[in-house]
């Protein structure tokens, strides 16, 4: 007996066949084409699942598990997430299990995340662990007592939400001061704001993955971008710090692959800050270790974990 | 079988004596009296102790609980504890459990608030519920699953220790903006700042307490502070509600007595600045009913428990 993962978001999707023992078989990727419209994506999405899936008599299917952007609320609907908007009134999880014949459970991205690098991955043998994936967005998971942590409705956690207080006087989420999104912002900001030279300033879109590749090759303002994202993300760890007290923070997303650039200043931030060092042990803060897989795996675990306990 | 209780705190010392069905039977308190020093602070906890026990042959010692402030890691040692200096050297549940002749167990005063506003309190069948204590300094507690949470090291949670960038440029610890400490200095910076008229001015002592009672008593300066201080907690409770998606956060402690003058605009900038409406059930703030005998009781509790599940 097998179990379908779905990874969907709202650039990319992924489907794969996990085996029995929860090994990857297959795997497809498709781009989730938002522009053709909500019944559109749906059908792709199980045409690729149907592409995946073992010749009937070889393997047969036992659920379906799905990985989705936002909060979700134990629902089966994908609500709030800001990179599908309109897909908060279609009850996803109920559709996909009606046209496959199988139960299927769907649960936030980087709740999956948690537990597949806490199972699989940098966060092994680590409890409580925090998963944070910055990207796109800043979207978190946590492992505590073995088990993923949801909260009362199954929306924790949501450290991207934190927010603070910007020297502009406005208040921003840790997400637009940290993000893909926010460094491509903070960058536009800096660059009407000062005269400072820059290779940014002959692109037409600077947006985060421009002032990352621009920091990289040492540009100086793309570098006080990435500088001052890090110290952001350096407060929102330190939040976390303080209220989980984690063996470890696995960091994932392609913001996080700036390495030091954008950690070296997370880390001063949160040395110069903590109450007590006991809180943060030399590897504390990991990088993932899945890649791209992530959240297929830990959509197969879930989904092999819910069937088991409502069968 | 009895529990002996000790709440041991900066300020005051709470002693008392639980019967085998965990009922409270004796209580004694007295002023911690830290300017004795601490071989005198310790012997009037174990003199206290004495007194509340039942006489030998009408009930036997089975544990010792001892609440105290500070994250403490399962030392046994009070570490970190601002209204407690010099004893992070002191094994306390090591001496009073060798004065007494039984095991001690030591923990966090909010982590067992927490725990007793869970069982016998205001949080009864929330989960996750998430207890935090607004006086001195700003403590919290959360109970996940049914259990204390207390991280890795048993040093979750510590609230008061989120930081937050004040409009005069420096980041500040949750507990300096919006505890009583924290009340009082941000109403003699706004004294020192302005000429408004206010009565703080008459006073030689402007703390938290002080300019509380002036709010009360409608003073418009003091109610800008406390105002200002309960946007701070909104703030925190803000990363809270998006971290744990609690059921239900109890608000004990002296500066939670001034009600809606500080928690409306706590309410406010949750109301605000929440990304769903399901993260707020509209019960989720409540007052603590422990009162003063909160730690008492979840100290008792925790030692019942531990003894338990180590003899």
């Amino acid at each position: 007996m097998g179990i379908l993962s779905i990874d969907f978001g709202g650039t990319q999707t992924r489907v794969a066949w996990f085996d029995s023992h929860l090994t990857m078989q297959v795997r497809k990727d498709s781009r989730t084409r938002r522009e053709d419209g909500i019944a559109a994506v749906i059908g792709r999405i199980i045409t690729l699942a149907r592409d995946v899936m073992p010749e009937p008599g070889k393997d047969s299917l036992q659920a379906i598990g799905i990985c989705a952007p936002g909060p979700q609320a134990y629902t089966g609907i994908i609500l709030n997430a800001s990179t599908l908007p309109g897909w908060d009134q279609i009850p996803l999880a109920k559709i996909i299990s009606e046209a496959l014949g199988a139960p299927a459970y769907m649960e936030n991205d980087a709740n999956l995340g948690a537990l597949a690098e806490y199972h699989r991955g940098a966060a092994q043998g680590a409890d409580p662990a925090l998963y944070l994936t910055v990207s796109t967005g800043i979207g978190g998971g946590a492992v505590i007592n073995g088990h993923l942590f949801t909260g009362w409705q199954g929306m924790a956690l949501e450290p991207g939400h934190m927010k603070f207080r910007h020297p502009d006087g406005q208040f921003y989420s840790l997400e637009a001061l940290a993000s893909g999104t926010g460094i491509g912002r903070l960058a536009r900001v800096r660059l009407a704001a000062y005269h400072t030279p820059s290779v940014l300033r002959a692109l037409a879109v600077v947006d985060g993955r421009a002032v990352g590749e621009a920091a990289a090759q040492g540009d100086a303002l793309a570098r006080e971008v990435i500088t001052e994202s890090g110290e952001w993300l350096g407060w929102g760890l330190l939040s976390l710090v303080h209220l989980f007290n984690p063996r470890v923070i696995v960091m994932g997303g392609s913001v996080s692959l700036l390495g030091d650039l954008i950690l070296a200043p997370a880390r001063r931030i949160l040395a110069e800050n903590v109450i007590d060092p006991l809180f943060l042990p030399a590897d504390l803060i990991r990088p993932a270790q899945l890649g791209d897989d992530v959240c297929l795996i830990g959509a197969a675990m879930h989904a092999r974990a819910q069937f088991e306990a409502h069968k």
